[in-house]
């Protein structure tokens, strides 16, 4: 199987099983967005449930915040969006196509495609001219320059021009964190791998302001939490590494930058940041908005801009890293099966629930045990096709248990659980499942 | 207290607290977009959980979706937006200020704020014209026309176009639904109300599709479950009430509508909507995509485009209903006390924990019973004040216990547990704390 046919089969299951389909793709589809299906959202609903409850939960000094996607147009003016958040582009005279003047070679010639845009006597290119990658709207309704707001392009910032009220109201000092889980749009104009770099994605980040003089123990503190936070999702070691950002690489406003990649089928690519943004944010806040961003050290009445240390992972990344990590295609019994390996507190489905038979009152027990366990965790019950389609349907969805009534269950109350992996069966008493279950789907 | 002073002190409230802070509010403001703070985000995840939990994960019938806020610009032709969501604006040629035409009675004339600019002598009014409600965007980096893309003004139409894959996907047969969760977009002239009415929105709808012979049944079922649902939740039954739309309010899409109404210090306002959407939208979008969306009865072999009922709910609404109907103030030991009387199962934080005094090791004790506790729901430990202020501002909070750690807990590890409404104090076991919440946390 070659990584193109790996990305081209998840694809597919992902649209058979209902975890990604093609947005609006009656109408021929929008590029390069993507809806969650009935498994999707609840894969992804897992991923930030679980983040949310390590990040904020789980700790005394981080919050949560939810600020919305539209904000004010000097927010992107103070962060250096409006001014800074371009690509270059260049426009073929002859076919009329627009490029990325830097990634001219990732391009094919409309003309013709063995070649790229950039090759000798191949486009009759512009100059390069800096697009915005915002998405602009107008407020209000005006259209004119006042009205002009963005899509916000990144989450951060959110965060930033609320930290004060946040760190008021929670009565936090520093060091202190707040997380947050939300949408950002940017107007890419090379978007693609699926789910990986889409126009409208979600993230999951989380912003930790520190004492200047403390930041490089937290911002290690944090590369190492966050790996081993993946790490704890079950995803595989080998895949995922460090890249540190060289001189050259860095953005703007960061100190120094370590991505986490993980090695996709087309390649190591980031898909959470840890950056430490140094003071760049709040100071540019302080000076824009003329309110002072500063803070006293309650204990030493020292005053000083925080340090900010990001850990900005996008939840759609994950989730395409969690399906990635999990597909696998094994013989059982001389058939091909097709498996998500997921994680018992990952997986959409928790269990199966399969009369053997349509006939002997099985339904109706299967139906039972359902209506039970549907009050505990997401379970599905199913009579079509045969016991081996069924299983294989669920083994496709991800679902680590399947649970089947047969003859012996009306006698003894006994059902089968099989396990995804294993393929093993125990039988296991109906009025044990709770606690069967319970137990093999922690965290 | 007038109502004028409610919403006053709960705004006020709303951000002293965490729960609502106003968007960009270092750069003066972003007009009628508010952000979640800390305790706001938690109450609105308790919202959004217990309203997902009842539709997908307690039924067999409903599916979850996460379709995306861009979609393709057709959609909203064949929704009838592009052409119909429109208000109608007139403009005052002498102070240059933008009214809607059917609404002048409830603005002042900028000149003489006494008068309403439609009455006689005040305004030089132009004719009405036509002006559009959806926020729109470009997709891709040249902004003409072929790449207009919409903020979906509503969430509903994600889902019809994604209904034969979610059927598909989880092999449903109608009568089913689909559930989503998501923002919206809303180019109002006049927001406002705090969070009642807002630019973003976010919306938790399910659409239940039907033979169109079944749809009266099934609107009754849901009309009675969403009120039913809504009383779970603690609200004030006198305090909510059906309003039916009278023939002359109905939407072009549907047949019957009621909204459900609570009475908000500024009236009586719907923060839901259940709707008999007919086949209007799934026939339009078959006629505009040229795509069957005809469903074929397994049993009968009978094709028909199916009944849309669909229940709308305001996110935003919602909590503000839970906000204003938890709010009191209340006179104890003859100092006045503001109490956010939460239900326990939607209260942001579950307790305070709270050492007497900051020496004897009861700091350390707290911290202990924090950090256990903190694994199974948000807590929070707080030692700054008189132990009558940190209540003081966990009523405030809506936090429904109280824990406090004071010399006898040294001796015989007992707390006290004071309940928030009726402020009595209860001795428990610091060992039986988490059965002691967990028992009365309940939903």
């Amino acid at each position: 199987m070659t990584d193109t046919q790996l990305m081209d089969k998840l694809v597919s299951l992902a649209k058979r099983r209902g975890f990604v389909f093609q947005s609006s793709e009656i109408y021929g589809g929008l590029g390069s967005v993507w809806d969650y299906g009935p498994l999707g959202v609840e894969l992804k609903k897992n991923l930030k449930e679980r983040w949310w409850r390590s990040m904020v939960h789980e700790r005394g000094d981080i919050e949560g915040l939810d600020a919305a996607i539209l904000m004010h147009a000097r927010v992107w003016e103070a962060s250096g969006h409006v001014e800074g958040f371009t690509d270059p582009l260049v426009d073929c005279r002859t076919c009329k196509a627009r490029f990325r003047a830097d990634q001219l070679d990732q391009f094919q010639c409309p003309q013709k495609p063995s070649k790229h845009p950039g090759e000798a006597n191949q486009c009759d290119l512009t100059e390069p001219r800096m697009f915005n990658l915002m998405f602009k709207t107008f407020m209000g309704p005006v259209e004119e320059d006042a009205a002009v707001v963005y899509l916000r392009p990144e989450t951060a910032q959110g965060i930033y021009v609320n930290y004060l009220n946040v760190m008021q109201a929670a009565r936090q000092k520093i060091p202190f964190g707040i997380a947050q889980v939300g949408k950002a749009f940017r107007n890419e104009i090379t978007p693609g791998n699926f789910i990986f770099r889409t126009r409208e994605f979600e993230q999951m980040e989380m912003q930790f302001f520190v004492r200047p003089d403390e930041d490089e123990r937290w911002f290690d503190e944090w590369k190492e939490a966050r790996m081993q936070w993946h790490l704890g999702l079950g995803i595989r070691a080998e895949k995922l590494r460090f890249h540190e950002h060289a001189p050259d690489e860095l953005a703007h406003y960061a100190k120094k930058a370590f991505d986490i990649e993980y090695e996709f089928p087309f390649g190591w690519h980031e898909f959470e940041g840890i950056h430490n943004r140094t003071d760049f944010d709040l100071s540019r806040h302080q000076e824009f908005s003329g309110k002072k961003l500063e803070y006293m050290d309650p204990a030493t009445r020292e005053r000083f801009v925080p340090y900010i240390i990001e850990t900005s992972l996008g939840a759609d990344r994950l989730a395409l890293v969690v399906l990635v990590d999990a597909y696998r295609e094994e013989e059982v019994e001389g058939e091909l099966r097709v498996v998500l390996g997921l994680a018992p507190a990952l997986a959409p489905i928790k269990a199966g629930i399969y009369p053997l038979v349509k006939k002997d009152g099985m339904p109706e027990v299967a139906r039972r045990i359902n209506d039970d366990l549907r009050r505990r965790f997401p379970v599905f019950c199913d009579d079509g096709g045969s016991i081996g389609r069924r299983y294989r349907r669920q083994d496709e969805a991800g679902t680590p248990f399947g649970i089947t009534v047969d003859g012996q269950t009306l006698e003894d109350q006994t059902v089968t659980v099989r396990d995804r992996d294993t393929l093993v069966q125990e039988r296991v008493h109906a009025d044990q499942l709770v606690t069967y279950l319970e137990e093999r789907l922690a965290p």
